[in-house]
């Protein structure tokens, strides 16, 4: 039998992963402070002393699905928690490796890379973290690769690059536009030529769900492979919200030390994982609005 | 004041650094399940949840010197304490920082290194450690440099070498080489052809307190400068021990898969921390033989 142990089961992407992972036969079991709909909840703040040892004694899961981290916008980028997340996670995964659990997946960044490279590749692009946050990110993925390598376990790293979906927290891009529009304020933005790959969480999700359930170890993005600018995100939110008078392109410079463009390459993903999004960024930017409009009505 | 915080103080290396880091000023605790000699013992196993932030809050220390690890000769290359010590050094540091300490300087590893490198240097190697006992140096050096630059604290990573010294655990070359040859049996060696940088543990211990009262950050190699051929350190401990005759060179074959030369680049300790040994490996390796004989007597 498939058990899994999905941690970050309630965030951001974790939600999204559940359910693919039922549908594909996995016992699913998550660890964390909130509960989740159809999954055996096992309540637990992993970053507590013991906690980690003593959630995976209980559960005995065949297969790891790691995704709890710090996501707190802004702030996660230096926070102190990417320590703590880092330490907890090789508990984890020791305590995995030592009760007998054979695949392990977990959650990287496409900050891990040097940015000053377009396309950023899996195996072409060298890694530069520039922040905490990456840093943190690609010194786990180190530590965890070569202790899997060693004992056997079958390991894979999912780098997310940029996200979009229900329920993102406020401060993001997305929430961002549509507050202020649906609110009718005007939205100063900048000309908004930055360029990066958008992907719906519940593709993201999903998309976890495939990698655990493959066999392909090592780094493979997680990413739809198109970048678009950030001009055409806000365009198609305020025009589905017919509000693209309150948007003003140039009223803010463009953010300092950001690259101009951040393309994933997805060769991995779709030939190795055979997997690619379901959802078009005009769905999925619909559907986005349609649970925000719902619940500012609710 | 400057006060200390020194784990892995009852080690090879760190029981070196007490004395040395007193005579420069240092008020000098220790924590760690042993005590030391004139310094102010914690007891702690680091290792247990909550004691790195615990023993931290209990000495509130300016400088931290952490050189506690798994050292089990053989197999603390591929120990699972290489993943326990990641996590604890990476809590230990959070606490070192957030209680206010301003320098830390932890242990690193000539086995980060890329090793077909002849002469490892900080600045020109690249790292491409090879086991999980470098991979978990390497990735802690990594979070802890991001880390203590976003806080300001000062942090060098000093990278051993070979250590040769009294005390050294069975299974190491010099302990082997005096074991058998002192009882009169054979030593059956291969060539000896590998050049390696020894430096006598007492040096290291001094190299250690030196760095940490510099100011200097980043990466330094903790090396004598001079690489010998194993051949001659056993030749030098055989002729001392009026031994010459037991041992036969060639009776076992050349390591496999051993680089034949790893020297250090030795720049940065001379320059910047300007430190040298003080020790020539004749009197190390004489000064070795005198504990080991008195302790075989006593």
């Amino acid at each position: 039998m498939k058990r899994v142990l999905v941690t970050g089961a309630s965030g951001f992407v974790g939600r999204h992963a559940l359910a693919p992972l039922a549908a594909r036969g996995f016992e699913v079991h998550t660890a964390g402070r909130t509960a989740c709909p159809a999954a055996i909840w096992h309540e637990s703040d992993l970053l507590a002393p013991g906690e980690a040892e003593r959630v995976m004694a209980e559960v005995k899961p065949s297969h790891l699905l790691h995704l709890a981290w710090d996501a707190t916008p802004g702030s996660y980028w230096t926070s102190d928690d990417n320590l703590r997340w880092t330490a907890t996670s090789l508990a984890l995964l020791l305590a995995f490796q030592q009760q007998g659990g054979s695949r392990a997946v977990m959650a990287g960044t496409c900050a891990e890379y040097d940015w000053s490279h377009e396309v950023l590749s899996e195996t072409a692009t060298p890694l530069r973290p520039r922040l905490l946050y990456g840093t943190c990110k690609d010194a786990l993925r180190r530590a965890a690769e070569s202790f899997c390598a060693q004992h056997g376990v079958s390991f894979a790293w999912g780098r997310l690059f940029y996200l979009y979906g229900p329920g993102e927290k406020t401060g993001r891009l997305v929430p961002l536009v549509v507050n202020t529009l649906s609110e009718g304020r005007e939205l100063a933005f900048s000309e908004g030529r930055l360029e990066r790959d958008f992907l719906h969480t519940a593709d993201a999700g999903d998309a976890f769900a495939a990698l655990l359930d493959s066999d392909v170890s090592g780094a493979v993005n997680i990413a739809s492979g198109e970048t678009v600018t950030l001009r055409s995100v806000v365009e198609r939110l305020a025009a589905a919200l017919g509000k693209s008078n309150l948007v003003r392109f140039g009223a803010r410079p463009e953010p300092v030390g950001e690259p101009l463009r951040l393309a994933a390459d997805v060769t991995r993903l779709r030939g190795e994982v055979a997997w690619t999004p379901t959802r078009t960024l005009e769905a999925g930017l619909a559907d986005v609005l349609k649970t925000e409009i719902t619940k500012a009505k609710s």
